[in-house]
Protein backbone atom coordinates (compact mmCIF):
# COMPACT_ATOMS: atom_id res chain seq x y z
CA UNK A 1 0.00 0.00 0.00
CA UNK A 2 1.52 3.84 -1.01
CA UNK A 3 1.33 6.86 1.08
CA UNK A 4 -1.04 9.19 0.34
CA UNK A 5 0.65 13.05 -0.39
CA UNK A 6 0.63 15.57 1.31
CA UNK A 7 0.03 19.45 -0.01
CA UNK A 8 0.09 22.50 1.51
CA UNK A 9 -2.20 24.69 0.14
CA UNK A 10 -2.09 28.46 0.41
CA UNK A 11 -6.14 30.00 0.29
CA UNK A 12 -4.67 33.59 -0.19
CA UNK A 13 -5.52 36.65 2.03
CA UNK A 14 -8.99 36.21 2.47
CA UNK A 15 -11.90 36.89 -0.51
CA UNK A 16 -12.70 33.41 -1.30
CA UNK A 17 -12.05 33.97 -5.01
CA UNK A 18 -8.97 35.06 -4.54
CA UNK A 19 -7.75 30.87 -4.09
CA UNK A 20 -5.74 29.75 -7.20
CA UNK A 21 -7.73 27.48 -9.75
CA UNK A 22 -4.89 24.68 -8.53
CA UNK A 23 -5.46 24.93 -5.06
CA UNK A 24 -9.97 24.70 -5.69
CA UNK A 25 -8.89 21.38 -7.55
CA UNK A 26 -7.07 20.39 -4.40
CA UNK A 27 -9.22 20.88 -2.01
CA UNK A 28 -11.75 19.31 -4.52
CA UNK A 29 -10.13 15.78 -4.70
CA UNK A 30 -8.23 15.79 -1.18
CA UNK A 31 -9.36 12.98 1.19
CA UNK A 32 -8.72 15.11 4.21
CA UNK A 33 -8.52 18.73 4.63
CA UNK A 34 -6.50 19.75 7.64
CA UNK A 35 -6.55 23.48 9.22
CA UNK A 36 -4.77 25.21 12.28
CA UNK A 37 -6.91 27.04 14.55
CA UNK A 38 -6.64 28.93 17.85
CA UNK A 39 -8.83 26.48 20.23
CA UNK A 40 -12.44 27.51 20.73
CA UNK A 41 -11.63 29.86 17.68
CA UNK A 42 -12.85 28.51 13.66
CA UNK A 43 -10.45 28.63 11.38
CA UNK A 44 -9.76 31.69 9.10
CA UNK A 45 -8.32 29.59 6.40
CA UNK A 46 -11.26 26.74 6.63
CA UNK A 47 -13.40 29.50 6.49
CA UNK A 48 -12.57 31.33 3.16
CA UNK A 49 -12.31 27.96 1.67
CA UNK A 50 -15.53 26.76 2.65
CA UNK A 51 -17.68 26.69 -0.51
CA UNK A 52 -14.52 24.87 -2.38
CA UNK A 53 -14.85 21.73 0.35
CA UNK A 54 -16.44 18.61 -1.32
CA UNK A 55 -19.65 18.08 0.89
CA UNK A 56 -18.83 15.18 4.08
CA UNK A 57 -14.80 15.18 2.89
CA UNK A 58 -12.97 14.52 6.44
CA UNK A 59 -11.47 17.40 8.42
CA UNK A 60 -9.03 17.94 10.87
CA UNK A 61 -8.75 21.01 12.92
CA UNK A 62 -5.51 21.33 14.50
CA UNK A 63 -5.51 23.74 17.45
CA UNK A 64 -2.99 25.90 18.79
CA UNK A 65 -2.25 24.96 23.05
CA UNK A 66 -2.00 28.60 23.25
CA UNK A 67 -1.67 32.24 21.29
CA UNK A 68 1.14 33.11 19.32
CA UNK A 69 1.23 36.18 20.65
CA UNK A 70 3.00 34.97 23.75
CA UNK A 71 6.98 35.67 23.55
CA UNK A 72 8.75 33.55 21.74
CA UNK A 73 11.18 33.44 23.44
CA UNK A 74 9.47 31.78 27.04
CA UNK A 75 11.01 28.08 26.95
CA UNK A 76 7.38 27.22 27.97
CA UNK A 77 6.29 28.48 25.43
CA UNK A 78 8.92 26.83 23.03
CA UNK A 79 8.51 23.47 24.42
CA UNK A 80 4.60 23.42 23.87
CA UNK A 81 4.20 24.64 20.64
CA UNK A 82 6.97 21.98 19.50
CA UNK A 83 5.01 19.71 21.13
CA UNK A 84 2.00 20.65 19.21
CA UNK A 85 3.66 20.36 16.09
CA UNK A 86 4.98 17.08 16.55
CA UNK A 87 1.62 16.54 17.44
CA UNK A 88 0.22 17.52 14.78
CA UNK A 89 2.45 15.84 12.60
CA UNK A 90 1.67 12.70 13.89
CA UNK A 91 -2.52 13.34 13.12
CA UNK A 92 -1.19 14.51 9.11
CA UNK A 93 0.74 10.94 9.32
CA UNK A 94 -1.46 8.56 10.42
CA UNK A 95 -3.91 10.18 7.39
CA UNK A 96 -0.99 9.45 5.35
CA UNK A 97 -0.17 6.36 6.21
CA UNK A 98 -3.74 5.28 5.71
CA UNK A 99 -3.04 5.98 1.90
CA UNK A 100 -5.15 9.45 1.87
CA UNK A 101 -4.15 12.89 0.29
CA UNK A 102 -3.93 15.60 3.12
CA UNK A 103 -4.59 18.88 2.03
CA UNK A 104 -3.48 21.44 4.87
CA UNK A 105 -5.14 25.10 4.64
CA UNK A 106 -2.65 27.93 4.85
CA UNK A 107 -3.71 31.52 4.94
CA UNK A 108 -1.84 33.69 2.40
CA UNK A 109 1.35 31.41 1.13
CA UNK A 110 2.08 28.44 2.68
CA UNK A 111 5.68 29.09 3.08
CA UNK A 112 5.48 32.46 3.55
CA UNK A 113 5.43 32.97 7.64
CA UNK A 114 3.07 29.90 7.93
CA UNK A 115 1.64 27.52 10.53
CA UNK A 116 2.40 24.62 7.56
CA UNK A 117 5.98 25.45 7.48
CA UNK A 118 6.02 23.52 10.72
CA UNK A 119 4.46 20.26 9.36
CA UNK A 120 6.20 20.30 6.06
CA UNK A 121 9.67 20.56 7.99
CA UNK A 122 8.40 17.45 9.86
CA UNK A 123 6.93 15.16 6.84
CA UNK A 124 7.84 16.38 3.95
CA UNK A 125 10.92 13.92 3.65
CA UNK A 126 9.00 11.14 4.78
CA UNK A 127 5.92 11.37 2.49
CA UNK A 128 4.98 12.41 -0.86
CA UNK A 129 4.53 16.61 -0.65
CA UNK A 130 3.61 19.25 -2.89
CA UNK A 131 2.83 23.05 -2.03
CA UNK A 132 0.42 25.31 -4.04
CA UNK A 133 1.87 28.89 -3.38
CA UNK A 134 -1.30 31.29 -2.53
CA UNK A 135 -1.65 35.13 -2.82
CA UNK A 136 -0.12 36.74 0.54
CA UNK A 137 -2.16 38.61 2.72
CA UNK A 138 0.24 41.63 2.42
CA UNK A 139 -0.64 41.51 -0.95
CA UNK A 140 -4.22 41.52 -0.60
CA UNK A 141 -3.32 44.60 1.90
CA UNK A 142 -1.59 46.50 -0.91
CA UNK A 143 -4.12 45.84 -3.82
CA UNK A 144 -6.86 46.91 -1.15
CA UNK A 145 -5.16 50.24 -0.34
CA UNK A 146 -4.46 50.18 -4.20
CA UNK A 147 -1.08 50.90 -3.33
CA UNK A 148 2.09 50.20 -5.91
CA UNK A 149 4.52 48.74 -2.98
CA UNK A 150 7.78 48.64 -4.83
CA UNK A 151 9.52 48.57 -8.35
CA UNK A 152 12.72 49.29 -10.26
CA UNK A 153 15.65 48.79 -7.71
CA UNK A 154 13.68 49.34 -4.36
CA UNK A 155 14.66 47.37 -1.66
CA UNK A 156 11.20 45.37 -0.40
CA UNK A 157 11.90 44.67 3.38
CA UNK A 158 9.17 42.58 5.47
CA UNK A 159 9.06 43.02 9.41
CA UNK A 160 7.14 41.64 12.58
CA UNK A 161 5.87 44.37 14.57
CA UNK A 162 7.34 42.66 17.57
CA UNK A 163 11.06 44.32 17.00
CA UNK A 164 12.03 46.83 19.28
CA UNK A 165 11.28 50.27 18.43
CA UNK A 166 14.89 51.32 17.37
CA UNK A 167 15.17 48.14 15.44
CA UNK A 168 12.11 49.39 13.31
CA UNK A 169 13.41 52.77 12.76
CA UNK A 170 16.94 51.04 10.94
CA UNK A 171 14.92 48.67 9.34
CA UNK A 172 12.52 51.65 7.83
CA UNK A 173 15.58 54.07 7.21
CA UNK A 174 17.62 51.52 5.32
CA UNK A 175 14.75 50.18 3.15
CA UNK A 176 12.86 52.26 -0.28
CA UNK A 177 9.66 49.75 0.87
CA UNK A 178 8.19 48.01 3.83
CA UNK A 179 5.44 46.16 4.95
CA UNK A 180 5.04 45.50 8.69
CA UNK A 181 3.62 42.42 10.18
CA UNK A 182 1.56 40.89 13.41
CA UNK A 183 0.15 44.71 14.36
CA UNK A 184 -1.81 43.68 17.04
CA UNK A 185 -0.89 45.50 20.37
CA UNK A 186 2.08 46.68 18.77
CA UNK A 187 0.73 49.87 16.58
CA UNK A 188 2.15 52.45 18.90
CA UNK A 189 5.30 51.30 18.32
CA UNK A 190 5.41 51.04 15.11
CA UNK A 191 3.81 54.66 14.60
CA UNK A 192 6.50 56.11 16.87
CA UNK A 193 9.12 53.81 14.78
CA UNK A 194 8.11 55.30 11.37
CA UNK A 195 7.85 58.69 12.45
CA UNK A 196 11.64 58.40 13.58
CA UNK A 197 12.78 57.34 10.01
CA UNK A 198 10.57 59.79 8.44
CA UNK A 199 8.23 57.31 7.15
CA UNK A 200 5.24 57.88 8.84
CA UNK A 201 3.87 60.33 6.30
CA UNK A 202 3.78 57.55 3.60
CA UNK A 203 2.30 54.62 6.13
CA UNK A 204 -0.99 53.04 5.11
CA UNK A 205 -2.64 51.19 7.91
CA UNK A 206 -4.93 47.55 6.34
CA UNK A 207 -7.12 45.64 7.97
CA UNK A 208 -8.67 42.67 6.70
CA UNK A 209 -7.64 43.52 3.49
CA UNK A 210 -9.86 41.56 0.63
CA UNK A 211 -12.59 40.85 2.66
CA UNK A 212 -15.91 42.81 3.11
CA UNK A 213 -14.93 44.17 6.17
CA UNK A 214 -11.75 45.62 5.14
CA UNK A 215 -10.34 49.20 5.93
CA UNK A 216 -7.66 50.95 4.88
CA UNK A 217 -6.60 54.35 5.57
CA UNK A 218 -3.46 56.93 5.83
CA UNK A 219 -1.96 55.45 9.72
CA UNK A 220 -1.29 59.39 10.27
CA UNK A 221 -5.22 59.69 10.37
CA UNK A 222 -5.97 56.94 12.23
CA UNK A 223 -6.95 57.93 15.84
CA UNK A 224 -6.20 55.65 17.65
CA UNK A 225 -3.59 52.18 17.97
CA UNK A 226 -6.32 49.68 18.39
CA UNK A 227 -5.72 46.77 16.10
CA UNK A 228 -6.31 42.95 15.52
CA UNK A 229 -3.69 40.71 15.03
CA UNK A 230 -3.88 40.17 11.24
CA UNK A 231 -3.70 43.84 10.09
CA UNK A 232 -0.59 45.13 8.66
CA UNK A 233 1.00 48.34 7.76
CA UNK A 234 2.40 49.28 4.38
CA UNK A 235 4.80 51.71 3.33
CA UNK A 236 5.23 52.08 -0.20
CA UNK A 237 8.76 52.87 -1.86
CA UNK A 238 7.07 54.35 -4.93
CA UNK A 239 5.81 57.82 -3.51
CA UNK A 240 9.61 58.25 -2.85
CA UNK A 241 10.76 58.58 -6.18
CA UNK B 1 -21.96 57.17 -21.50
CA UNK B 2 -19.75 56.04 -18.31
CA UNK B 3 -15.81 54.98 -19.11
CA UNK B 4 -14.51 50.97 -18.49
CA UNK B 5 -12.97 49.88 -15.79
CA UNK B 6 -9.38 49.68 -15.52
CA UNK B 7 -8.67 45.80 -13.43
CA UNK B 8 -4.83 45.00 -12.30
CA UNK B 9 -4.88 41.39 -13.19
CA UNK B 10 -1.96 39.34 -11.39
CA UNK B 11 -1.39 36.33 -13.37
CA UNK B 12 0.51 34.15 -10.75
CA UNK B 13 4.43 32.91 -11.19
CA UNK B 14 4.07 30.90 -14.51
CA UNK B 15 1.71 27.98 -14.17
CA UNK B 16 -1.39 28.82 -15.49
CA UNK B 17 -3.68 26.62 -13.00
CA UNK B 18 -1.95 29.48 -10.08
CA UNK B 19 -4.18 32.19 -12.20
CA UNK B 20 -7.00 32.89 -8.97
CA UNK B 21 -10.53 32.25 -9.35
CA UNK B 22 -11.31 35.69 -9.78
CA UNK B 23 -8.54 36.43 -12.24
CA UNK B 24 -9.87 33.92 -14.57
CA UNK B 25 -13.34 35.51 -14.16
CA UNK B 26 -12.28 38.71 -15.21
CA UNK B 27 -10.48 38.21 -17.62
CA UNK B 28 -13.29 35.96 -18.89
CA UNK B 29 -15.61 39.07 -19.07
CA UNK B 30 -13.16 42.11 -19.86
CA UNK B 31 -13.17 43.65 -23.18
CA UNK B 32 -9.85 44.43 -23.95
CA UNK B 33 -6.81 42.88 -22.53
CA UNK B 34 -3.60 44.33 -23.10
CA UNK B 35 -0.04 42.67 -21.99
CA UNK B 36 3.69 44.38 -21.98
CA UNK B 37 6.42 42.55 -23.83
CA UNK B 38 9.57 43.35 -25.31
CA UNK B 39 9.22 44.60 -28.96
CA UNK B 40 9.74 41.17 -31.57
CA UNK B 41 9.08 38.77 -28.23
CA UNK B 42 5.61 37.21 -27.20
CA UNK B 43 4.29 38.28 -23.76
CA UNK B 44 5.29 35.86 -20.99
CA UNK B 45 1.61 36.87 -18.97
CA UNK B 46 -0.52 36.36 -22.14
CA UNK B 47 1.19 32.85 -22.39
CA UNK B 48 0.19 32.09 -19.56
CA UNK B 49 -3.74 33.19 -19.63
CA UNK B 50 -3.62 32.10 -23.05
CA UNK B 51 -6.31 29.10 -22.34
CA UNK B 52 -8.22 31.77 -20.26
CA UNK B 53 -8.97 34.34 -23.03
CA UNK B 54 -12.51 34.76 -24.81
CA UNK B 55 -12.00 33.76 -28.24
CA UNK B 56 -11.61 36.68 -30.53
CA UNK B 57 -11.28 38.82 -27.50
CA UNK B 58 -9.89 42.63 -28.45
CA UNK B 59 -6.06 42.34 -27.15
CA UNK B 60 -3.67 45.21 -26.87
CA UNK B 61 -0.20 44.81 -26.90
CA UNK B 62 2.33 47.60 -24.75
CA UNK B 63 5.73 46.99 -26.61
CA UNK B 64 8.79 48.12 -24.55
CA UNK B 65 10.90 50.43 -26.77
CA UNK B 66 13.84 49.11 -24.86
CA UNK B 67 15.07 46.48 -22.42
CA UNK B 68 14.43 47.22 -18.71
CA UNK B 69 18.14 45.58 -18.32
CA UNK B 70 20.11 49.28 -19.49
CA UNK B 71 21.30 50.95 -16.61
CA UNK B 72 18.14 52.77 -14.99
CA UNK B 73 19.95 55.87 -14.36
CA UNK B 74 20.62 56.55 -17.90
CA UNK B 75 18.91 59.79 -19.03
CA UNK B 76 18.11 58.27 -22.57
CA UNK B 77 16.64 55.30 -20.78
CA UNK B 78 14.77 57.19 -18.27
CA UNK B 79 12.74 59.76 -20.68
CA UNK B 80 12.36 56.74 -23.52
CA UNK B 81 10.74 54.68 -21.12
CA UNK B 82 8.38 57.90 -19.65
CA UNK B 83 7.26 58.63 -23.03
CA UNK B 84 6.15 54.50 -23.41
CA UNK B 85 4.28 54.53 -20.17
CA UNK B 86 2.41 57.84 -21.14
CA UNK B 87 1.90 56.18 -24.70
CA UNK B 88 0.52 52.85 -23.14
CA UNK B 89 -1.67 54.96 -21.24
CA UNK B 90 -2.91 56.72 -23.53
CA UNK B 91 -3.77 53.59 -25.84
CA UNK B 92 -5.16 52.38 -22.64
CA UNK B 93 -7.21 55.34 -21.99
CA UNK B 94 -8.74 55.36 -25.25
CA UNK B 95 -10.81 51.89 -24.88
CA UNK B 96 -11.80 53.16 -21.28
CA UNK B 97 -13.23 56.42 -22.70
CA UNK B 98 -15.19 54.38 -25.07
CA UNK B 99 -16.97 52.58 -22.26
CA UNK B 100 -14.45 49.20 -22.31
CA UNK B 101 -13.26 47.32 -19.59
CA UNK B 102 -9.31 46.83 -19.90
CA UNK B 103 -7.67 43.85 -17.69
CA UNK B 104 -4.09 44.99 -17.85
CA UNK B 105 -1.90 41.79 -17.15
CA UNK B 106 0.87 41.80 -15.12
CA UNK B 107 2.82 38.69 -14.57
CA UNK B 108 3.03 37.62 -10.36
CA UNK B 109 1.09 40.17 -8.62
CA UNK B 110 0.13 43.81 -10.28
CA UNK B 111 1.94 46.26 -7.14
CA UNK B 112 4.92 44.66 -6.86
CA UNK B 113 7.90 45.42 -8.93
CA UNK B 114 5.18 45.14 -12.18
CA UNK B 115 4.86 47.19 -14.81
CA UNK B 116 1.10 47.63 -14.93
CA UNK B 117 2.28 50.14 -11.78
CA UNK B 118 3.03 52.61 -14.36
CA UNK B 119 -0.48 52.72 -15.90
CA UNK B 120 -1.74 52.95 -12.75
CA UNK B 121 -0.11 55.78 -11.67
CA UNK B 122 -1.34 57.27 -14.79
CA UNK B 123 -5.04 56.29 -14.42
CA UNK B 124 -6.13 55.33 -11.53
CA UNK B 125 -7.37 58.49 -10.51
CA UNK B 126 -9.53 59.22 -13.69
CA UNK B 127 -11.24 55.92 -13.77
CA UNK B 128 -12.77 53.40 -11.69
CA UNK B 129 -9.80 50.91 -11.15
CA UNK B 130 -9.74 47.45 -9.47
CA UNK B 131 -6.62 45.68 -8.34
CA UNK B 132 -7.02 41.52 -8.56
CA UNK B 133 -3.58 40.78 -6.52
CA UNK B 134 -1.88 37.72 -7.62
CA UNK B 135 0.61 34.59 -6.33
CA UNK B 136 4.23 36.01 -6.81
CA UNK B 137 7.23 35.14 -8.75
CA UNK B 138 9.23 34.38 -5.85
CA UNK B 139 6.01 32.47 -4.01
CA UNK B 140 6.45 30.37 -7.10
CA UNK B 141 10.47 29.94 -6.81
CA UNK B 142 10.42 28.98 -2.75
CA UNK B 143 7.06 26.44 -3.49
CA UNK B 144 8.99 25.12 -6.84
CA UNK B 145 12.27 24.64 -4.26
CA UNK B 146 9.75 23.21 -1.38
CA UNK B 147 11.51 25.39 0.81
CA UNK B 148 10.27 27.86 3.89
CA UNK B 149 11.11 31.49 3.44
CA UNK B 150 10.55 33.12 6.26
CA UNK B 151 8.66 32.52 9.85
CA UNK B 152 8.04 33.65 13.22
CA UNK B 153 10.14 37.13 14.02
CA UNK B 154 11.97 36.77 10.80
CA UNK B 155 13.21 39.89 8.78
CA UNK B 156 12.56 39.13 4.99
CA UNK B 157 14.38 40.95 2.22
CA UNK B 158 13.65 41.59 -1.42
CA UNK B 159 16.82 43.36 -3.12
CA UNK B 160 17.39 43.62 -6.54
CA UNK B 161 20.69 41.44 -8.20
CA UNK B 162 21.51 45.35 -9.32
CA UNK B 163 23.03 46.51 -5.95
CA UNK B 164 26.96 46.86 -6.17
CA UNK B 165 28.35 43.51 -3.96
CA UNK B 166 29.28 45.49 -1.07
CA UNK B 167 25.08 46.71 -0.12
CA UNK B 168 24.12 43.33 -1.21
CA UNK B 169 26.47 41.36 1.25
CA UNK B 170 25.40 44.10 3.90
CA UNK B 171 21.48 43.66 2.94
CA UNK B 172 21.98 39.48 3.00
CA UNK B 173 24.30 39.61 6.36
CA UNK B 174 21.42 42.03 7.66
CA UNK B 175 18.45 40.01 7.07
CA UNK B 176 17.45 36.33 8.39
CA UNK B 177 15.43 35.31 4.81
CA UNK B 178 16.63 37.05 1.56
CA UNK B 179 15.27 37.16 -2.11
CA UNK B 180 17.34 38.43 -4.80
CA UNK B 181 14.96 39.34 -8.05
CA UNK B 182 17.22 40.35 -11.81
CA UNK B 183 19.94 37.90 -12.01
CA UNK B 184 20.32 37.56 -15.27
CA UNK B 185 24.42 38.91 -15.76
CA UNK B 186 24.39 39.77 -12.01
CA UNK B 187 25.04 36.11 -10.47
CA UNK B 188 28.67 36.10 -10.29
CA UNK B 189 27.87 39.20 -8.27
CA UNK B 190 25.56 37.94 -6.25
CA UNK B 191 27.26 34.44 -5.33
CA UNK B 192 30.50 36.64 -3.92
CA UNK B 193 28.05 38.79 -1.69
CA UNK B 194 26.49 35.76 -0.24
CA UNK B 195 30.03 33.83 0.16
CA UNK B 196 31.24 36.81 1.77
CA UNK B 197 27.99 37.59 3.94
CA UNK B 198 28.35 33.91 5.50
CA UNK B 199 25.04 32.59 3.56
CA UNK B 200 26.06 31.09 -0.03
CA UNK B 201 25.80 27.33 2.02
CA UNK B 202 21.96 28.17 2.31
CA UNK B 203 21.46 29.79 -1.14
CA UNK B 204 19.32 28.15 -3.33
CA UNK B 205 18.99 29.20 -7.22
CA UNK B 206 15.87 28.82 -8.93
CA UNK B 207 14.81 29.33 -12.58
CA UNK B 208 10.84 29.83 -13.84
CA UNK B 209 9.80 28.34 -11.00
CA UNK B 210 6.32 26.49 -11.15
CA UNK B 211 6.80 25.60 -14.76
CA UNK B 212 7.56 22.28 -16.51
CA UNK B 213 11.19 24.19 -16.95
CA UNK B 214 11.55 24.67 -14.05
CA UNK B 215 15.11 23.98 -12.63
CA UNK B 216 16.23 24.41 -8.43
CA UNK B 217 19.42 23.45 -7.00
CA UNK B 218 21.61 24.58 -4.30
CA UNK B 219 23.57 27.89 -5.59
CA UNK B 220 26.68 26.42 -4.66
CA UNK B 221 26.30 23.84 -6.75
CA UNK B 222 25.70 25.43 -9.81
CA UNK B 223 28.82 25.50 -12.27
CA UNK B 224 28.24 28.71 -14.27
CA UNK B 225 27.15 32.12 -13.87
CA UNK B 226 25.08 31.88 -17.01
CA UNK B 227 20.95 33.12 -15.68
CA UNK B 228 17.77 34.43 -16.93
CA UNK B 229 16.14 37.56 -15.98
CA UNK B 230 13.77 36.11 -14.15
CA UNK B 231 15.64 33.79 -12.17
CA UNK B 232 15.68 34.28 -8.49
CA UNK B 233 18.12 33.32 -5.32
CA UNK B 234 16.43 32.30 -2.55
CA UNK B 235 17.99 32.37 1.37
CA UNK B 236 15.31 31.16 3.32
CA UNK B 237 15.65 32.21 6.88
CA UNK B 238 14.16 28.97 8.66
CA UNK B 239 17.85 27.02 8.19
CA UNK B 240 19.16 29.64 10.18
CA UNK B 241 17.01 28.35 13.33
Amino acid sequence: MTTGRLIGVGVGPGDPELLTLKAARALAAADVVAHFAKQGHASNARAVVACHLRPGVEELPLLYPVTTELPTNDPDYTRTIAEFYESAAQAVARHLDAGRTVAVLSEGDPLFYGSYMHLHALLSERYPTEIIPGVTGMSGCWSEAGAPIAQGDDVFVVVPATLPEPDLARRFADADAAVVMKIGRHLGKVRRALDRSGRLSRAIYVERGTTDRAITMPLASKRDDEAPYFSVVLVPGWEAR
